[in-house]
């Protein structure tokens, strides 16, 4: 039985908490958050200790694992003392955004060896996405040939407040992070080169905030794949979540996902379904599940967690260069 | 070049003289209709004389075959006559409402041999829809194994006048007709048996005429195989024409057809298309011409078209049976 | 909390026992089951207790809710021992076999009143399907107008066992009484008229065991609605599970179900996709925990369970009217 | 009736010859080609005259209109010639491959008003695409809100032979060019900037040729909306012709296209469906009678065409930038 604590008590807090509880070999001991509230109320459900003290948390022998699910800033200071507590970690992304102190906390726990081996894994829950999984796993088995080109839309239903764009580290830290890594989980290459086009197309204010709502990216592979990532902040039919991989032989896709499979008919229209599923927490449900069981099985076995830290600053160092291709308009070679 | 002349310019005799004038081997010499404004109108749009003589067209030598699309009860004097005359036929369904006179009519016709054989095709359009024949040949080709079950759903867009249902023959004589011919054409035997299912469920003035709107017919096979048909005289989304053909080892379906590929995704519905296609003549304008181009061929070559008059015969005794089982509400056997 | 007993755990005991364990306002207290091992197994899993004893589990106060997933021939005793034990019964369809039993078993408890009232609810599973009461749901919100037409498709990857066959007293009992019951799901009235047609196209050991495997039933509402039920015991392309329902204004369809939303294209196909889900686990895995939440609703609230015993038994009704008319090739009335 | 003559017999004017032949209101007087033979072929089988002398057409005062469907580098030579000759021309894309020419050819023809004013249509078949044009239709007429995305899918069945390559200009000037036009017809405003991204992953000899087999090319409208066109020359399961127009306030998309509606399932797969319609003369055949449909009233009412020179012209602007963006890995801004 794998013992969790979890920090952060927020949204997605409240996915992990509820993969924990459901897991037939894991069990929740804390819910550690300062806002006290809504940590006892979400300990309470699953049968664990609120606190809103770390050390408490981390000096606990009964804790084997902790998942990191708290505001951004916090992950770097909290991550690095669970390696140091001997806790294996699952932290969601990103690690940081900046990238010298995701650099800089590697350093630190990237030196403990052994026993001390820091066991840590990133939160990039798509990938545990059934439909991008067998995907993936279809075009490594060869079934399309040369993998040619790999096309991602990623829309969100409705964009963020705008007081969240100003700490969020940008579009492209914040919501293409995910698409930078689901196309390092497809090419099965690093990337070479990152393009991107951007622009204000739904809320000014994220414009004023110094921010983009819609974007373009274009990556090719060190084996020159081509790579397309297509962003919005809104999207009137929910969750827009597609991926396409295009070979020399053939094509897989994954559509976007319906709540079920009725279809209607009428004078005015055939074929009609209710919206798209509205957001990750439906589409990607059974991906946390499975995402909290690959963290397990690693830490009952030992085995070094995919995605990994390294996963969690590749994707990192693809948005920045997203950012500075916006920013000077030209083509970032990263390799 | 096959030079033919058209018998009724009413709604399907239009698309027949369309697909006569459109047909690189073929030239449409008359329209013989005893309504001398529209036979004129509809010559005159394809370089073709209008008459109301039936006689002048017959004893034309120039003239080599002739389409029936004249009101049913004029079929079978003019395919008497046409095949008399050394005229090729292609006669739209139903041959008569009455199986006695079908069976007179082809024992007057059937004596005649060697240069003067009757070569008769009956307008049985669907047989010619591309996904239709496609499901027919795969089927053929064993890519399902046995085949076990086949279901069939054929709606109208709207019920015809109440005037019309009482000279039509009744739903089974006038519209399942072709889904008869669908199960023969797909099945590759015969029927060994026929229990059918009807109601008025959308105008009581066909119920006052004593017909129904609404049927379902299942069929066996003499080999067993199992065949559904769904009627009804009204679809609210357009025409509604599939096809299924269920067997040991796999399932082949002609969904119904749409006008384009558009798909339309908002915040009350994704995957919205436009209504299917309204009617016969825009889902089924190339099974017409692909139905004329082998009646051509069979013209040219002397070929024993298909289907033929005795396809036509075996539809009326299947449509004659399903009426007595609506009728005792038992199963008919047939063989 | 309603603690639960579970009798029976063969395959569909075993997910009965899942989703109790799983349901947040439910416990498994007891595995009764005469065999020993799968028992004990099935209990460890769920931290329940394993027991061959019925007047252990019945006796014991703390119980306050059964599940009854045994073979068929002990349904009847068992539900009425724990109704008169007081206890809130979950029985597997079919109640029994012989309508007589069903009749009596009905008389004996009906007559307990007050809090001694039977609560009775049929697993009934597919009426827990989101796709088919998302269907049901909105046919009586009236958005397809007037209900004219049902066509029910259901067919079961790979036959049973032959010697299976015997004992489950046909096909209507044992496969067709689930459409049987989605057919009064949808409709919303009662059956008036039935109609049979059988084959024997998959398994001659199933023919000589005097039952057929493939089948096409068709039901005439008291309003006339007409419905189609196709059955095959065998599919190759896994579970066949469809729903139609075709109104005066506009169809309502469900289609069958793909494990996951990837599509291939390759240069002999396109749009492939995985075989649907293989068989009911995988298809009716949400709907076996909502049928199981509503049943534990139910006895929290000590509401009429929707569906209740009446509907277990009307089902019964349909297959026995349905043997008959295969049996005649007549319709048989029913009201 | 509209007098036609065609330059050229290859494979695009064999199709503009059967959509001359076809339409009901135009006649084809003239093949001609300085290839004797082919020209002969078509012009006999649409009863018209084969020549090799193009002032013998373009001096025939019968002839009204003439389309030009020869290699490039004779467009802007016949084109001026027929222009003032008094002929309305309906010219292949692209007018040439050097904007310098295609400058000149217009000063040199723009200066005729009146009566001897140009009717210059440019063949940009694909406007004339039932799926697309009602896309674009959709979008101008507000559906899906203000338009922000657009994504164009454009990959050929195969590569064209390499020596070929040599002479069509490059991807973007040859292929690509149909994409840049339909970005401009669905955006409804010109294009702002260019970023463009290839590869060669399909065939070195593309590369040694100094040409590119796979691209991404990224436009921005003077309204900031976002296009992303993808291209490939080679499609293993056909020809995929695709485009997503994604608003504020919805989606429509143009799906790839199927020769029939049949689907298949069996035991490996399920909905397969045959390849995609492999080429442009499949896919686009309606779309060429469309085109000429438009070209013909635009020669009998003397209204502008639509798609005209103006638009061969910027289709061009926006290669030579792709290319220039390409080789400097920079945005390049054209308004």
């Amino acid at each position: 039985m794998v013992r969790v604590a979890l920090f952060g008590c927020g949204r997605i807090g409240t996915v992990h908490a509820a993969a924990v509880a459901g897991h037939p070999r894991a069990e929740l001991l804390y819910v550690c958050d300062p806002m006290e509230t809504p940590a006892k109320e979400l300990a309470v459900r699953h049968g664990a200790t609120a606190t809103g003290d770390i050390a408490t948390v981390l000096g606990d022998p009964a804790v084997d694992a902790v998942v990191i699910a708290s505001p951004t800033p916090t992950h770097v200071d909290l991550l690095t003392r669970a390696v140091h507590a001997g806790k294996a970690v699952l932290c969601e992304k990103p690690i940081d955004l900046d990238l010298a102190r995701v650099d800089a906390c590697w350093a630190g726990i990237s030196r403990l060896t052994g026993a001390d081996a820091p066991l840590v894994m990133l939160g990039f829950n798509r990938r545990f996405d059934p439909s991008f999984r067998e995907i993936r796993d279809r075009v490594r088995a060869g079934e399309i040939g040369r993998l040619e080109q790999v096309v991602i839309t990623s829309r969100d239903p409705a964009p963020p407040p705008a007081g969240y764009v100003g700490t969020s580290g940008g579009l492209f830290r914040d919501m293409t992070i995910h698409d930078f890594d689901m196309a390092r989980f497809v090419l099965g290459t690093e990337v070479a080169e990152v393009q991107a086009t951007g622009a204000v197309l739904i809320d000014p204010a994220i414009g004023e905030a110094g921010d983009i709502d819609s974007a373009v990216v274009v990556l090719r592979g060190t084996d020159e794949t081509l790579v397309q990532i297509t962003n919005s902040r809104r999207c009137a039919f929910g969750y827009d979540q597609r991926l396409e991989a295009f070979g020399s032989t053939g094509m897989l896709t994954a559509a976007n996902q319906l709540p079920t499979s009725v279809r209607f008919a009428g004078a005015e229209r055939a074929e009609a379904t209710a919206p798209y599923l509205n957001f990750f927490l439906e589409r990607y449900g059974p991906a946390y599940r499975a995402e909290l069981d690959h963290f397990v099985e690693c830490v009952e076995t030992g085995a070094a967690p995919d995605p990994g830290f390294a996963d969690g600053r590749e994707a990192l160092v693809l948005a920045d260069a997203a950012n500075e291709s916006l920013r000077t308009g030209a083509v970032v070679r990263l390799r």
